[in-house]
């Protein structure tokens, strides 16, 4: 047998603090087996500039890259019609075209220093209603895209039931969702052939509360069938949502979702815009992450989160990038605290939990940011990577120390200057579980992948006038 | 004489259509000589793509970008904070630092789609104290930076006398910005030689209410010295400046301002970001133009701009990346709209004016937002470009067609993906007056500016620990 892959990193990010020219040893599964700061060792491979975890992206829809940018009318617009378009969108791919659209999706994410994706996945059945004989077919093809673009992958097959609160039916673009708590227990059983391995996780989803029946809810708390397993479901995106909800159930959504399902550590409450201080701090008491996906709650104009709430009350959040208007780590963090700076007409806003400070490289704003994307997204999506110790994934990504972004640049404000620094990004290369999948900027498939996705996405719009 | 350099143009936006195939010639002086929609001309250099016309930057201090990352502590700050880092900063370059810094910014500005920039002066005096035996120094420095990236500059000394309303006199590090009005027109007429061209304009700038003294502004309004050029002022950036004003002249800074200065439409109020709805329809009424830098104003805290209350008035804006935390035009314009769409809660903002309505490739929000900034960028800086005709400048951005951002977009779906699809710039191709200065991503010199500005940053920043 060859030994195991060696790396001498000219600074690597342990825990706080930048460790100069450490030496990793990465086991056959793609974990960090030694770690060995101070090493001379010239004869291993070099990696220069400076290397921190590859971030975790803990909320996608992969098909919905092929909408961003679509749909901007500037006129009556609101997320509900939003959601129209989005709706007519994913009436239409195929398993080839959602395949192709998640391919690039993934190797976008990866060229931003994205290591793993946490994928919400609804997008069940054929267009215009059917099944497919294997009812896994969707979920297979988001997996051979993960596989192919060398993302780690935590799939998450979605249960929905109901247009509305009222156990409304859902409408014909809602049908290829449809999925009972069974079913999806049943997808998550077959891809075991698939996803057992390192790079591809399973957890379990539930559109929401409007979207899942009370029975359902029901079953889950009487018997938590995704146990040690990620649960994941999004609330309180909407004030519409939070008015039917009080109004149909007497309880906020959040407050409902609390009362009505095992909230744990092992959760994932996406978006939680509209919660109430009440709220954040039993969350945080619950211990479940809240997920935020700033550039699309931007997008749809669901409304500013309340970060402060959280953080002070020791809360946990990590981010994800949902309809990937943006694919990019650091413009998820960087609009996150832009939002709060601006309704706070401060620039010392919370990001640090009352329970700890953050040192060394992370005694920033952007290293605080990404302490929480790092850990918490993690947690979220139950991978093992988000910090750089032995037995963890060597999931990285090298900042090059020579891009503009980051010249002269040292301790927290390297961190810092990646988060806040503008638009051009200096993530080099990336690593999943010891291999290289972007070196110096290019993906290993970017082309193909390319045309793939346009091939895909001209077939999917009809053509339009200039 | 050699023919005019003449282009096919695959599409090119002409008014709000994007035009087919449209042959362009471009006179001696880089300006449109003709345009010839649907031109079967195979000959002449063809130009694939969606080409937009330039940017235009309307606001710079660019020294600051060697700033972007270095003042983001996670803790107790605030503007004035941020100033006091920042004016640590200011005290340290030279000319040539001055000069390397300039260049590097000029080349990513050019490269996300700038093509003019309006630099806002005030890095006058050397290090320490003292004149240079040229008191244009620093300005002629940022002239050959201009020159060297080939952007176009609108260069703008800027007064500064006060280090406050009350007139207190400058403290040890802005002793450099001082400058009076005398001096300013000095220093402009002294750069009559280098600035007379097609690429280099001249205009006047004062810092701020603050800044500036009273008999200075009297001055001016009794004789409009910088009638025909733009006349550029911060104001009103922070809620302190507004409460100031108010206790010590009795009135906000806008209306301090509209008050005591013959605001018009060659001026540029920069920031406005606490303005009345009454003084956003007072400043639209003079024509003036509102200069908002919107990364700059949620990194430094500043608050949220009344932008409906601006547009609703018929008023203009154009943008600016200021402090340089963003070297994207299509990033400010995204932040500025989201901004307003997580206030409000909603996906519909004003974006548009009473007066007109946006048609074609300009129907979404995207192009919406990019015709503000095109057009009422070029009118704050008196420059003849933002839009394709003939006698205006060749200042053109192409938009590869090829990129995944813009797969399958027609229509105004192509300046709506280029705005909220995300930060990978689709940016192939700029031209400057008739010349290309980037193409095919490439900057002709970036990699001698990079250098020369990592030389320049490494030089200021004192060596810290990791």
């Amino acid at each position: 047998m060859p030994p195991p892959p060696a790396f001498r990193f000219e600074a690597l990010l342990v825990g706080d603090r930048w460790e100069p020219d450490v030496r990793m040893e990465v086991d056959a599964a793609g974990r960090i087996a030694s770690l060995s700061p101070g090493s001379p060792d010239a004869a291993c491979e070099q990696v220069c500039g400076w290397t921190v975890p590859g971030v975790p992206n803990l909320h996608s829809h992969a098909f919905q890259r092929a909408l961003a940018g679509l749909a901007e009318a500037d006129g009556p617009d609101s997320f509900w019609s939003w959601r129209e378009v989005m709706y007519r969108l994913a009436a239409l791919p195929g398993p080839d075209e959602v395949e192709a659209i998640a391919l690039q999706l993934y190797v976008e994410l990866l060229k931003a220093g994205f290591t793993c994706v946490g994928e919400f996945h609804y997008l069940h059945h054929p267009p215009g209603g059917g099944r497919y004989a294997d009812p896994a077919e969707m979920s297979r093809r988001i997996v051979r895209a993960a596989e192919k673009a060398g993302i780690g992958l935590v799939h998450m097959p979605v249960v929905y039931e109901n247009a509305g609160l009222g156990g409304e039916p859902l409408t014909g673009s809602q049908r290829r969702f449809r999925l009972d708590l069974d079913e999806a227990l049943r997808i998550r059983a077959d891809l075991a052939d698939v996803c057992g391995g390192a790079g591809c996780g399973l957890g379990l989803a539930l559109h929401s509360v409007r979207a899942v029946r009370p029975a359902t809810f029901r079953r889950i708390f009487e018997n938590p069938c995704a146990a040690g397993s990620p649960m994941h479901i999004h609330v309180a995106e909407q004030e519409r949502e939070v008015r039917e909800c009080l109004a149909q159930r007497g309880a906020r959504p959040v407050q409902w979702l609390l009362d009505h399902a095992p909230v744990d550590q092992g959760w994932c409450l996406v978006h939680a815009t509209h919660m109430t201080g009440a709220e954040a701090a039993a969350v945080a008491a619950r211990g479940a992450v809240v997920g935020l996906c700033p550039t699309t709650e931007a997008n749809l104009g669901d409304g500013l989160f309340p970060l402060g709430a959280l953080v002070r009350a020791g809360g946990r959040f990590g981010i994800g990038t949902d309809s990937h208007v943006s694919r990019s780590p650091v413009e998820e963090l960087r609009l996150l605290d832009y939002g709060q700076r601006l309704a706070a007409r401060a620039r010392s806003v919370p990001r640090t939990g009352p329970d700890r400070t953050r040192n060394g490289a992370l005694a920033g704003a952007g290293g605080a940011l990404l302490a929480h994307a790092w850990e918490n997204g993690c947690r979220a999506l139950a991978w093992d990577g988000g910090t750089v110790a032995v037995g963890r994934r060597a999931d990285l990504a090298v900042l090059d120390a020579g891009h503009p972004a980051l010249a002269g640049r040292r301790g927290h404000a390297v961190l810092d200057s990646w988060v806040f620094s503008g638009t051009e990004s200096p993530v080099r290369d990336v690593m999943v579980a010891g291999d290289w999948v972007v070196r110096d900027r290019r993906h290993m498939c970017e082309e193909g992948a390319a045309r793939g996705y346009a091939a895909a996405v001209d077939g999917l719009i009809q053509p339009g006038g200039r």
